[in-house]
């Protein structure tokens, strides 16, 4: 195992010790238990956005607590759920008595743990409500989820939920939001190679030298098909293909268009990725209002890739715009 | 080979392309040369800040053109200098009347095409002023290079001459600050593994499993040592020591720190160094002002980091602060 690492049991420790140095004057962060939370929190009037989950897809959640975002995220153990008592804490860090909301990506551990947090801080007055995202189009059920797994929309989903949260908009109005920004994204995505978590020492899953997974989770879980390598102009049309199709996205949709690396894929080639999406979508009278591209919703070192498409009106790409101030996502301030 | 790409002989090609459809508002790209140019360029009474260098590096230099920051960038083949009629195309693009500052990576090839460009450029009229960056402590002389390598301090570099440049700077002032900031910037790296590039369609050198090399250049360079793997706090106080005796950089000074991903190597791996390098200058009592953690100066999907120190006085942190608004780098606007 090749990692800049001291001891696979002192990693999320350690890096959480490292990016709370780095950015001291946007996120401050707790231990025992561990919880990253924004330095102005709570902040006054303001319903507090809180996400979190496994470490190892950094920037995901801790990158996007800041001003506009997250008010607080929960980093569990590399892949691993955060328990309840970290997700308590952080609505304690951060309740200025207009209420939490959860955003919880559906994997069976999260779900459970979030919701018992959830009734933890219902039980101290606290109004909580909590969103599921379960985005990805690839599979019904998974390794470790009931129903769709949630990528990459959580990132579309923390950032405009938090914009909301920032202009004041309350408990109910946010919870709403979230629902609708849910219920009009989808993602899918394709492994080159297998991540290997520090704790276990050897790569997640084994992929011939001339394979790829395709639909893969971001642990790792089994896609739709373990396929030989393709083409770029194939690759990419598959995932357009799959997502448009579930959702649908029809011609005349205006649409954001996140186009993330797993990890491990250099942005030379996620560039290129992208600049085929974008074709393969105006070719079905899609339109690309926004984009991003980069390595937000990540599996450790997987070479990789995921497309999102998010379904996005006037309001929806309003607050996508709305100013933002975190490590990873940084405009209009 | 396991890469996103469609042909080799294509891959930056189709990546400007994919450039350039995701950050319209900040730049375009024209072909036959290659350049990418912020949208706005020329820039009425504005000297032009030009990088460029091998493609593989990204975001490096394309992800930095924008609004303070680079006018123009040229990107090469892979790990290949750009041509100077790339260079020169640069000039005509963004030629404002106020001359245009050349930043140029120590490599033989780019100095050589960046000189011929200059001379190019200075027949037809626009003053030309080239400024070499050398940062890299490694080693005295290396596979395409006579001297020092130009590395991470790069970034550090365009970002603070260009801010600048915008600020209304001439051509002389641009060309002694860029000088003062290569005066006072040093980096060191390391790989884990090796990249491979498209169109060699193999890794560019060989490390074994158990294997890392200190001192790497960003195309795979041999640097001072191969050495058995070690702990992130050993590898880290190397490259510290490293850089801090050779300026020296000593107590008391303030500093920009720069820890960057070569590319393969996850933010957790990299926030988790970036915490034990800021440990070990205060213990020497120098004073980290500011920092930058991610994967800007990259080498493929090469797992490894580099750290950059830049002593920095507040003339050169007011620059560093200055909005800059580019697709890799972004605040203030």
């Amino acid at each position: 195992m090749k990692k800049i690492i001291n001891d696979p049991a002192t990693v999320v420790a350690e890096a959480l010790h490292g990016l709370a140095v780095a950015h001291p004057e946007r996120l401050r962060v707790t231990t025992d238990p561990a919880v990253i939370v924004r330095t102005d929190a709570p902040v006054a009037g303001k319903v507090a956005v809180i996400s979190g989950g496994g470490s190892g897809h950094e920037p995901l959640h801790g990158g996007f607590v800041g001003s506009g975002m997250l008010d607080a995220a929960c980093p569990g153990a590399v892949f691993t759920s955060p328990t309840p008592d970290q997700v308590q804490a952080a609505v304690t860090a951060t309740d200025a008595g207009a209420g939490a909301l959860l955003l919880v990506k559906n994997y069976t551990g999260d779900v459970l743990n979030f919701e018992t947090a959830a009734e933890l801080a219902e039980a101290t007055g606290t109004p909580v409500r909590s969103v599921l995202i379960d985005d990805d189009v690839a599979v019904a059920d998974s390794t470790f989820t009931a129903g769709r797994r949630g990528v990459g929309g959580t990132l579309l989903l923390e950032k405009i939920v938090g914009a909301a949260a920032e202009r004041g908009t309350d408990l109910d109005g946010c919870a709403r939001l979230a629902a609708s920004v849910v219920a009009g994204v989808r993602s899918m995505g394709v492994a080159l190679t297998a991540p290997t978590v520090p704790h276990v020492g050897e790569p997640s899953f084994t992929l011939g030298a001339d394979e790829m997974e395709i639909g893969i989770g971001i642990h790792g879980e089994p896609g739709r098909a373990r396929v030989p390598l393709e083409d770029a102009d194939r690759l990419v049309a598959r995932l357009v293909d799959a997502i448009v199709s579930d959702l649908p996205f029809v011609a005349g949709d205006r649409v954001i268009l996140f186009t993330n690396s797993m990890g491990g894929t250099p942005l030379l080639e996620l560039y290129l990725a992208h600049g085929i999406a974008e074709r393969l979508l105006a070719e079905r009278g899609i339109e690309v209002a926004r984009r991003l591209v980069g390595p937000y919703v990540t599996s450790l070192e997987m070479q990789g890739m995921s497309l999102t498409l998010l379904r996005a009106d006037d309001q929806l790409l309003d607050l996508w715009d709305a100013p933002v101030c975190t490590p990873a996502l940084r405009w209009g301030m």
